[in-house]
């Protein structure tokens, strides 16, 4: 379609978004598109709910259905659960009102549709069926001042991030009722995992029934529309377009695709709406990470805006581990912005304060939160011991001055001080009753963690809707090489899930690609990552991460092998790391030896670190699989366990020996 | 039966919990109970599995196998899911590895059992069919060293703290190979929910099918056998009893039901296996809070041990609010020792340090701790501020020395000192950046509260194997009045699903029932709960939690009708609480805008308290609902919205509003 209805509708999204036109040029707008747009045309909501939200959803998608009324187009498709919100989780258990005011709300929309333009959207229903679960998650057709009927999902996701079992009954397929005409056409309506169990597309299908086939089959739509709620995650994209378009072409049926936009606490969603053709191409799509009001044509298509790389570059991504963290950076930083903002703006804060200790956790954190809520926004602190060297004090300002965000340094050697001084008093009381004395380090380093974290918490209660920031990153989660109540203290952790030799890549991309460039001194990148908590008593110097735990490159591909593969220890010592051929290339190969003591450690580590992970903040999930509360659920009490397989003859042994003694 | 099978029987407790018998001594309880039982007598292992950890459960495992096999029984049968330990959570997702163990140490006990006595036993199953999800929730009978027969859970739960649906495939009810012959008798084997679905006793259905109908009608069984994980909860008893018996009197059969008991994590198993005989008369009950070797007869019985009051004095709850908290604090004292027990033993943590303030969250806890883990492992720490009265140092040493823990006194003000010296200097900084702030007392209460969590965080890190105590209970839970890194942070958290109302009653509780009279001061369970964080100026005395909050008499009614009948603001306003019924029997009637105003404040501090309980730790879950995040997934940034139902009117209203601003 012509490349001036986008310019057009970018100035509908300018109005959307606050920038708000007179009634004159929105007229003008309208006229001027509904010359422009095909006959056939109907325009996608890519928009930005907020959970339970149900009044503030409502009339934000009432602004959007007066547009698509003014352009006279066949429909406006918003995404899945739109009104009331995804993901919701067991607020709707508990707290009904809040379905029935979406009930109520939808009923209102409704009446305020016309013959002409019908609205598509997502919303949670009430089950009122004799068995089953209380809810159906449904996309309500509205049209002519009436819902002119429910489809109700048939299939509900029910791993990883999705809960949808948990509250929702699943639906018979009822073709019939899942078309709807739009102008000329008969469109057929499918509610995101709906669209998701092609038995020719997968190897392994995870429900008996695909209803895209059930509808292409017993209705011949001209068109399918998928209302969706999916999340991005690495190597996502790939799958989801290969899918989309393999069932278009299969069925020779066009699929428009509604996805999401912004983010909803740990869950971010990329957009990227689209279509394809009934050959299977793709001929629209939507922006990435931005909300828009598209439109698109099913039979002539629309403008194809370009994804971002790490959507786009991953397409034809590897299945073995790469250090080449470059194709995936773009996406990172998007999600990591885009979730920071969105649960500052949901939450109601404004502000962040953060300790900035011249280390790349501290300083990437800087820069995502001075790029998501302003750098007038964020407030650095840097808060020196005795073990912290001048270099890192002078890296610290020298970023902060570099982005404009607020800084100050302070000292926190008297309160390490005077509680160094109440934990020897309390420490030989205690050791006069219980003889378990440590008297390592790590007292000592943690009390420096946790003076930081009562600074910044300070500030936290001391300033209007401020929150603190945990800097923790994925790889040394694994390892609990984080401190409670320190480092990885905070009401929001922008860094949980992206690992420390991807972080190393996402600070050169800072900057290299944010408009100011080289805003992280290379200092802080070039030297090796340590706490400055303590002192290695080998080298003299403070403590490096990597001397405490295991070389980075290792340790990140131990862990996307657990996470990618679900191998074992025996698994990964079969395999071949990318830590190993690069030594083997300097002459120095790892010996066995040392690889599975690296990998004990992780495991032993691992388990220990469950708990941390149990009380970490929230924080954008990024990677493909990731340590996430909001995906991933493991019992703390496993933490004793064994990760090693024993053959099935150690296994009868055992059971002979338990005999003997007996 | 004869009793004395069941004081026989003890001995076997006895050497399974650790006390060996030798050889000889086996074979002549062994001797005398094959005289006593009767010819179909089976064995109830009612047993603790640790999930994850499949050797150590299967060893166990073998240990009871050869008890019943000494004794000829016709059958040992486990709780569901024994062999993997339940709750697994995602782990199995992400560790296939513990999967394929549990399944060769299914293989390596079949190879141990015998002709004569099957084991029926519960693990996880890999799905090999094509689609669906990758496990089967099972229960295999080993019988003659081998597999007889895999029986897969039908109907799986996903609510509340079941997550079944996620990881497992449910089965279609094939009701032949339900069926396994013990002795002379076709006994029926149901899995958990499998058995929660009679359609004449519930008024509303989860599933569509009852397995238990459907074997009973097909195979005619001579009893039924329900392997059960299910954990205890207020009022829970009450159905399960009824609802047993109702089935066992509806099909005319025996049902032999089976559970777990100890804790996992935040769950909590009670035992009680139980047998009903065809007239759903309850003919044997094992103990509660107990591993036991329990043998029945499906003809004749067996002992009933008596439940815990809770458990018994529950079974014809009321359905409105009590103050009356004392039928279920048996059961609350026990389970939450029990959870105390079994998460320190399973983690490997021996030790507990804990701040004793001389409020009631700090005592109750020291005294569960002390029962739970042994008063010696049990450290308590007065740790005053200038705000704090010599009366509760006084109390706080009195309790200590009544219950024999150990006990230091360490004065905070040094370190309130230098942190607010800290503090100063950089919130004068930050304020000359922005200009947002508040000035308000809680920043020092939060000082306050955080050093004392420093220390206890400063002992656990010193002395081995020992975790810090969060003391937080559910009403104040509720009002996010607890702080972050302070009282609410610990490794465990034994009061967070006690609420105020009822700690007093328990406190109280425990003064008269524990073998120890009087352990509490009275001083501490007379006076009003406060924090002795701030002193309320119109008072000049400290600050209590009812002038902070509202009156806990009050506040405890609103979390459990929110709870436990999901109302509103407005179902609220129409009710009579006990509060107001109180108040207008002192002649002093609640003034409606009091009420609506306290209703408010609930609901926001309730929403901003949610991302507190994010981040608390594991403890048990005791009552009826729960806001433990082993339970209850709630989205933090649902924080802003609106718990007030508004009209349709009001709604159509509002978007003729917009329709007038646009």
């Amino acid at each position: 379609m012509d490349e001036k209805i986008y310019t057009l509708t970018e100035m509908i999204d300018d109005d959307l978004g606050g920038k708000t036109l007179s009634e004159s040029q929105k007229q003008e707008v309208a006229e001027q598109l509904k010359k422009l747009v095909a006959p056939d045309s109907i325009a996608l909501a890519q928009i930005n709910p907020t959970s339970g939200d149900v009044k503030g959803n409502a009339l934000k998608a009432y602004e959007w259905i007066k547009w698509a009324q003014r352009l006279e187009l066949d429909a406006l498709v918003f995404p899945e659960m739109y009104l009331i919100g995804y993901p919701i989780g067991d607020f709707i258990d508990r707290f009904p009102l809040i379905v029935e005011e979406n009930i109520e709300w939808l009923k209102a929309l409704a009446q305020k549709t016309t013959g002409k333009t019908k609205v598509i959207i997502g919303f949670a229903e009430f089950n009122k069926t004799k068995g089953g679960k209380k809810y159906f998650n449904s996309v309500a057709v509205l049209a002519d001042g009436k819902i002119e009927r429910t489809v109700r999902k048939s299939l509900l996701p029910n791993y990883a991030e999705f809960n949808d079992y948990r509250h929702f009954e699943p639906a018979i397929v009822d073709s019939a009722n899942r078309i709807t005409c739009l102008g000329q056409n008969k469109a057929g309506i499918i509610v995101c995992e709906d669209g998701w169990n092609d038995f020719d597309f997968f190897d392994k299908n995870l429900y008996g029934v695909d209803p895209v086939e059930t509808v292409v089959n017993q209705q011949h739509p001209d068109y399918l529309i998928n209302c969706s709620s999916s999340i991005t995650r690495a190597k996502k994209e790939q799958l989801k377009h290969n899918m989309l378009s393999f069932a278009a072409k299969k069925h020779s049926t066009p699929i428009v695709y509604v996805n999401q936009v912004g983010s909803n606490e740990c869950l971010s969603f990329e957009g990227a709406s689209r279509l394809y053709d009934a050959r299977g191409k793709l001929i629209a799509m939507a922006k990435s990470y931005s909300e828009q009001f598209f439109i698109v044509s099913p039979s002539q298509g629309g403008k194809i805006y370009p994804l971002p790389n790490g959507l786009e570059k991953t397409l034809n991504s590897q299945k073995a581990f790469t250090l080449d963290h470059e194709p995936d950076l773009e996406r990172t930083y998007l999600t990591i912005v885009q979730t920071i903002r969105d649960y500052f703006k949901k939450t109601g804060f404004k502000r962040a304060v953060l300790g900035l200790s011249g280390g790349l956790d501290s300083t990437v954190s800087a820069v995502l939160l001075a790029d998501a809520i302003g750098a007038k926004n964020v407030f650095g602190i840097s808060m020196p011991s005795k073990i912290t060297s001048s270099e890192s004090k002078n890296d610290a300002k020298q970023l902060a001055q570099n982005l404009g965000i607020n800084f100050a340094e302070i000292s926190i050697k008297d309160m390490f001080d005077s509680t160094r001084a109440k934990f020897d008093e309390v420490f030989d009381a205690i050791e006069s009753n219980w003889d378990c004395r440590y008297k390592e380090c790590f007292t000592n380093d943690n009390i420096q963690a946790r003076s930081r974290a009562l600074i910044l918490w300070g500030v936290a209660n001391e300033f209007q809707s401020c929150l603190p920031i945990a800097t923790s990153d994925k790889s040394e989660l694994y390892m609990g090489y984080a401190t409670i109540n320190g480092d990885m203290s905070g009401g929001f952790a922008p860094l949980a899930d992206v690992s420390k030799t991807k972080l190393f890549a996402l600070a050169r991309w800072l900057n290299k690609n944010r408009a100011q460039k080289n805003a992280i001194p290379e200092a802080i990148i070039a030297k090796r990552p340590g706490a400055e908590l303590a002192i290695n008593p080998q080298t003299g110097k403070p403590l490096l991460a990597e001397e405490a735990l295991m070389p980075y490159e290792f340790l990140d591909e131990v862990i996307w092998r657990v996470e990618n593969l679900q191998q074992t220890i025996g698994d990964m010592m079969q395999a071949e790391f990318l830590h190993e051929k690069h030594l083997k290339e300097q002459g120095e190969p790892l010996s066995k030896e040392q690889k599975l003591e690296w990998l004990k450690k992780f495991f032993r580590r691992m388990s220990t670190a469950l708990y941390k992970w149990s009380i970490m903040p929230p924080s954008p999930i990024v990677d493909a699989r990731s340590i996430n509360k909001a995906e991933y659920k493991h019992p703390i009490i496993s933490s004793g366990i064994n990760y090693h397989k024993t053959s099935f003859e150690e296994k009868l042994q055992q059971l002979k020996l338990s005999e003997k003694n007996s």
